[in-house]
């Protein structure tokens, strides 16, 4: 039975939800449709995030992007609206979304979105010479 | 009003038939659907040909690749496809097309593909130190 | 109907005002007319911002820069000209503009200018390992 | 049903037996053991052939390389044995195995076997500037 | 004899315990097995650690690392038990544990953790010019 | 006084005619406008040749190609028309001219053009280990 | 009339005294003698600066540092002594000069210095995520 | 008459104590022997400091490294012991030394130790945009 | 007990002498003494075989290229050298030598020599487009 | 006593003159005057050569080098002069010289060319897989 896209995030249990610690994800294959020309459009995503209780399962993360292919989105728009999904999803400690999307009209352009939990600081970072 | 994708290559008048001589083109934003999972493909395709009386207009050919976003194919066999379409609408000297494919299951894949007009030699090839 | 250069910058509205987020813009085919010796100089703009009420519509701003096409300008002045056109227009939070200029007498220059909004604070900054 | 290692390649019917044309593929992920001390060697394979009739499949590909996780194996040897079995079970006008193997002692090292079709020639090539 | 894959990490003294230094190491070859397809992952390994008494010893880490080879792990899991395993046996003063994980599905994903011993404080950085 | 664009192209007395010989030129900077819409088009030119009894100055060189700053121009004509001028100026033994434009449309196009003078031979290459 | 080499630094008026910007210079061409051997030294500088009332000008600075082609030089004096006449040229709020030498005996070598205005303090960094 | 290895570090008069200023110096030659089998290891030594009164001399730091070339010499050790020596000869405001070993075992090896003159603060680091 | 250097090479039995095949071998830690001034040299040696009956076994050619350590060794000889003794030792039908050698005076060289079988020919060489 | 420029190339005899094989060196620094400005120019030169009798002595190669530091050149010219005298210098079987300048009016040149001896045959290339 084939797959099917779907914007149902799954996740699974933080397997070390003591320790603040880093999951970092490249997803080079994101396409949309921009909505002024209806032509396709395409941007890599990068996600990292310090999880709480839950991760974001990989398998649904890749059904999820997949379920944007046939769907008109701006630049700025769906690049916070896909970290807002994600952050309800997963409800993180800090969650940080880059989509650079590819050249169009000889611009280059990316969008840079966080979020960060109530309260949460960041671990002081150790910078080793 | 949108553009719409179309298998329907258009073609310009060769501006120089008298001279054999190179032109390439690289479309990074190729995707199609894998006809085993039904999930998303994605290619870069390096074209380069000799135009005879025609050469292969660049919109359309856009519009062209767009036409597979919905259409499940082999890797081996649409890269040869693109290329007998190709050679239909442009009737060249000699036409190469390689088709570099995202990873999959770890592995990595690519198709290269060549026509050659009957009876056409190429030019001596030059090698300047 | 041929597009025209024209120095009017159009925005939209940022689809998510309430969040701190970052759009960044390259745009590599910046030229003008060295003011000493009328030849063209060349130049990439990267451009990094964080709007407030307004986005900058990225075709204004590719016909913004072609505007430049014709016009003498020094490199440090027009780095910060259109640095100050650019939040005249926007209103961002924050807004960089760096300037990259192609080498000339055997000497590479760049120019960064940089404008922040009144009372802004920048987020505070996660560095995750 | 978890999937398994298997030294069985499957093939596919070659799409376009009457043209000579080059399938790439990169395998980042072969991994035995050193016959001599026992310990994990590692390489990367490079095939690059011209089919006849069949291709090979690639998730059995994917079996195949991972049948050799548990087995010794030198370099030379598996190279030049991994190089007849792809030839056994596709058949192919030209086959061309190479394997980078990661460092060992500081000396690095590969290997690179090819099988050609008695009597194939192969396509004149064309060197286009 | 040939050596055995072994989760027995060894240590030795630390030559210059009254200084806070950086060692680094990079373990290319990482492999262990995904515990939902029983197939083999692949990861590089990135430790950096202060050390208080004790260094890891070489050896013996490539025995460890080897030691997960028919083991099934999950990328977040595994990167944090490593983590521990080599703080108990080091006790060092900071360690931090970054394994980038060989793409799946399209997604490349990679986990980093650290541990601080309790009441270290990291040497005031120095950024020279 | 400025200096102003010229399709005049000077040349100088080869220094070393007896002997088959390569100059290379690259030109980062060339510009002109898209016949279609209007707008500023870009390219490097990379020219290579083989001179006769004339060198092309590389100061009217300049001035050349900023002459066509202000014009339209297709690229697979302009190359073209370019060698031309070229090979009319400097009658070389052997010229050709590469011309890679800028990403239009998501796509990427360069052409390659050559003249060989009548009866010359490229020199034997000489393949050193 | 051919240039001469020449140690005065020429400067043009601030475009924009009213903000703090960088502005970075590379120059690739630096040569001067070695004080022990007599023989050629190469570097190439690299210039940052934050004018106040004052610009370096790029030809006079072009003319300044061929002035060193005949002087003998020591690395860490001569680095010293080009920001000190840069600083007391231009008067800047603050100037950074990094000069990277070829390497001689098998070793690399670079010198960094900076000057900052009596009072002036750097604009608070923003780094956007 | 032929140089000798020797373990005597030389240095000059700092010619400008009254600027903290960074000498960047990078040796890409050391050898020593491993205590354990006997055999050569390498490295690049990095070393980067704050002179006080003296800097070292480049032909005798070839000469001292070149003085390990027959020493059994553990990596963590040896760094520490060079910082040492080098910090004894030459005083410094502010030293480290960075060793990177040849990959041996498939394991990469690097070694960073600072030494900081007591009371001694770096200047403030200004990060231009 | 210690390893030791030596000028033995060892060799084992070509695994698939019926076929011609590349064995390619890259040793990064060439050293040897210059035979004017008495100081290391450096170099990175790159071999390329195609074996008969015997391949050189990789740990003896570690010990073989230690055993250069305290040798007097010209560039041109030595790379001659090595290349006579492995044709010596491996009586291969084609092997080629290159050493490239670490820069001194600012001068880079690199020695490349060839061993050819009597009467042995390469096989035609197939270039898949 | 400090060394000087020479125009004198010194040699040394092949120390195997019997075999055709390749020497290759790099020299970065090679710097002359324009001959129309009376500015510092500068060049890579890329010598390789087959040799006869006879080598050249790099020492002297860069004092001959350094000869042409206050000389008027024009690229062209001094190309094939050096590439004159060091075949005078050697008599080499086969001796190529490549220079590649320094960007000047945004235009990068090289200049390449060959000498052959009477009679000589290159040695057939040999193409491993
Ligand atoms: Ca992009
Ligand atoms: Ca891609
Ligand atoms: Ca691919
Ligand atoms: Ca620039
Ligand atoms: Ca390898
Ligand atoms: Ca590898
Ligand atoms: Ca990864
Ligand atoms: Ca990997
Ligand atoms: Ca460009
Ligand atoms: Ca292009
Ligand atoms: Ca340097
Ligand atoms: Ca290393
Ligand atoms: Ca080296
Ligand atoms: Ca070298
Ligand atoms: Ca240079
Ligand atoms: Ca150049």
């Amino acid at each position: 039975m084939p797959s099917q896209p779907s914007k149902t995030l799954e996740t699974f249990d933080n397997p070390m939800p003591e320790r603040d610690y880093t999951i970092r994800i490249e997803v080079p294959e994101f396409t949309c449709l921009c909505p002024k020309t209806g032509q396709p459009d395409f941007a890599t995503l990068y996600l990292e995030y310090v999880p709480e209780a839950k991760c974001v399962e990989l398998k649904s993360l890749k059904m999820y992007v997949w379920a944007y292919r046939d769907e008109g989105a701006f630049h700025e728009k769906v690049t916070n609206t896909i970290l807002d999904d994600l952050v309800k999803a997963t409800e993180p400690r800090f969650m940080r979304l880059t989509a650079k999307f590819n050249v169009r009209g000889g611009i280059y352009t990316s969008v840079v979105a966080e979020h960060r939990q109530s309260g949460w600081q960041a671990p002081e970072a150790v910078t080793l010479p």
